[in-house]
């Protein structure tokens, strides 16, 4: 029976020849994830379970990166239940401060996540690592629970919603501005517990940095899962690095497809999502130079390297606005050694901008940067709920880095042509 | 009549030819300071006042460093507040983040404090300046409020005690280590409203970093103020760095003392102030290995780059315990420009620390490092009281750079040559 990438992933999880959507099944997962906020209510499970030891201590892996270096007392606790039920356990990924970065940049890095891979995690963006071509996808603490006792847990197979990016990416235009320009065109649930399978000439085109941008954003269309087939971009990025077996799992020509989209990317802008969704997306030249207090430039989705490259461009012998504040924050401490030695925070600096430690921080209104009322940031991250970044009357607008360095620098909303 | 050089600064800026201990004065200030707690209300009572525009612009200096980046809404609001009102009086030196630091690493840096000042800030540690021979105190918000508009305030002229430090400073010694000795010896009330003039052979010596520490923690033993005499060490900081005219006052000969000390510098081992009070002071070698689970390496007291090479020293080739968290917070942008430079950064980062952008954050447990319950910290900050960095059961040790890099690798209170 022809199969999507996910279907087959999914099929040889489960120890099956084929599997379709709908079905139930129980499957194998390779790598199960939690970070700080979710871990300890997996951990609280975990123990009722009454089995004394996780499933296998490689591969239960724990980031405290939402709230850490500990925000508050409450915060504090957490990340203590967290690193003490990780050292009881003798778990080899459990990545203190200091040796951590924002979990979905960290584990594609350090080779835990791979092409064919069935990954769970307690965390929304867990979609991230698709990118490789692995099965990822988010769930709740409790089935997490599961599968840390277990090694396995169940899901219903998602149909597939394909994706086609004809024509060549123009300047300024990133994974960002394809997965927000999408989510505009389908909406924040446009494919809901659907699979999203994204291909054509553009992905094939695009660096891993934005693969795993795109597919970070699977979620924000209601999408189970992300997916893009491994290529030699792909290979390029896994060799060397990835730590366990993988294998390429590709569609097949005859797959069946719930939907198809296709879109030439030579006509999308660099996309802007307003307040207060992920939907809300506007062409930046559509975007009416909205004034902003604060941009931030890090987080799961565009806290790489190239981000940070990215912005370093645009922000290279500009100044940031008087009235804005620019937060930088690498996603890893490789990351952070990486742009440091490339010189990206001599120009960050320059600029007149604060770099983080790593931490998921202002994303979800954590800290290292919440917004006051009345305040607007542009941010590279991948939510913009109400009062997703601080005050309920605050307002977060989505873009790529570069616009978000633009921004920065001019003081409202803008295209890096502006400032160049 | 003979005068202490606190006398001195005093009856100048009283515009009298002398004062004497005791005495009421009213005094003109060269500079006043607030940051993102104190100044929302010494703004709202500034405000009440009924004067439309601060004294001068460029003497009214507001620093947002204890909560910013701002880590949670309500220190959003307050750093807005502050920030709404710099731009409107159009303040000089109001510093953003991403262009500021820690106040009393800031403005020494920025030369906007010198010899001969005096200097009121609504912060306790802003008897920093001392160390450039200037008089400078904390004082209340309303006090400050007053000040803003006025350019002057009142004081009650301290009596002095001289703290004579003789001999030569052993390796491993510093600031840290003579003014927690000092405080462990009069105690935390020892100096109460008092001039603290240090002196001797061994401050001779001292570097402007150093100095800078000992009179930061004279409000530890309750002293008024903290004070040195300029010398070529402090011409060399200052010149061509303070941006006002400024003035190098000494203590007559045969001014009057309420009490001396005097200390053997030899003798003394690094020091650590054990919980809850920065006088509980032991040598290291009696501190018995007590097990930690965070350093903090930074704050007004010890996060100038002398403190950053020193920690560096200890850490190079060296890894942070795996159960300890390290977190290195350089004072200023200008700071954490020059470590990063100097290869500091690669050292902290191959050690597995964590380098955040400057705040005050752990210090007065704001944010960045607090303690859960039942933690200790091993800290370069200045204050150990109950709960002061976290959880009311959480301990926090005070101690110079260099122990708390060699703890952070041993993971208990260590003497820095246990790990060289």
């Amino acid at each position: 029976m022809p199969m999507t990438i996910t279907e087959k992933i999914l099929a040889a999880a489960a120890g099956k020849d084929s599997v379709k959507p709908g079905e139930l099944i129980n499957a194998k997962v390779d790598l199960v994830l939690a970070n700080d906020i979710t871990a300890p209510v997996a951990i609280k499970e975990f123990q009722k379970i009454g089995v004394a030891k996780v499933w296998d201590k490689e591969r239960v892996t724990l980031v405290p990166d939402h709230f850490v270096p500990n925000k508050d007392i409450k915060s504090a606790e957490q990340a203590k239940m967290v690193r003490d039920f990780a050292h009881s356990q003798e778990l080899t990924n459990y990545f203190e401060v200091g040796r951590m970065g924002i979990e979905h940049c960290l584990l594609p890095e350090q080779g835990l996540v791979g092409p064919g891979d069935v990954v769970i995690g307690a965390d929304s963006h867990t979609c991230t690592y698709g990118a490789l071509g692995a099965f990822a996808t988010g769930v709740g603490s409790t089935d997490l629970a599961a599968a840390m006792a277990l090694g396995e847990t169940w899901f219903k197979v998602p149909e597939t919603i394909k994706f086609v990016y004809n024509g060549q990416l123009g300047p300024w235009i990133g994974g960002k501005d394809l997965i927000l320009y999408t989510i505009g065109k389908i909406g924040v649930d446009g494919a809901l517990y659907q699979a999203m399978e994204f291909c054509g000439e553009a992905i094939s085109q695009l660096s891993m940095d934005g693969r795993f941008t795109m597919a970070n954003m699977a979620i924000e269309a209601g999408g189970k899962n992300g997916i893009i087939q491994p290529d030699e971009i792909t290979r390029q990025y896994v060799e060397g690095r990835t730590k366990r077996p993988y294998k390429f799992y590709t569609s097949d020509p005859d797959a069946h497809y719930a939907k198809v989209y296709e879109f030439d990317v030579a006509k999308i802008e660099p996309q802007v999502a307003f307040p207060h969704l992920p939907e809300n997306t506007r062409p930046v030249s559509e975007a009416g130079g909205i004034e902003i207090h604060q941009a931030v430039i890090g987080s799961c989705t565009n806290g790489r390297i190239e981000d940070l490259r990215l912005a370093a461009n645009v922000l290279k012998g500009n100044k940031v606005n008087k009235k804005v504040r620019l937060i930088i924050i690498p996603g890893t401490q490789e990351i952070y050694r990486q742009a440091m030695h490339e010189g990206l925070f001599d120009i960050f600096l320059d600029a007149g901008a604060a770099v983080s430690t790593p931490t998921c921080g202002p994303c979800l209104g954590g800290y290292m940067g919440i917004l006051a009322q009345g305040e607007r940031c542009i941010s590279t991250t991948n939510r913009n709920f109400v009062g997703r970044m601080g005050h309920v009357e605050s307002e977060v607008y989505l873009s790529n880095p570069a616009v978000a360095a633009a921004s920065a620098i001019t003081g409202h909303i803008s295209h890096p042509e502006e400032v160049l």
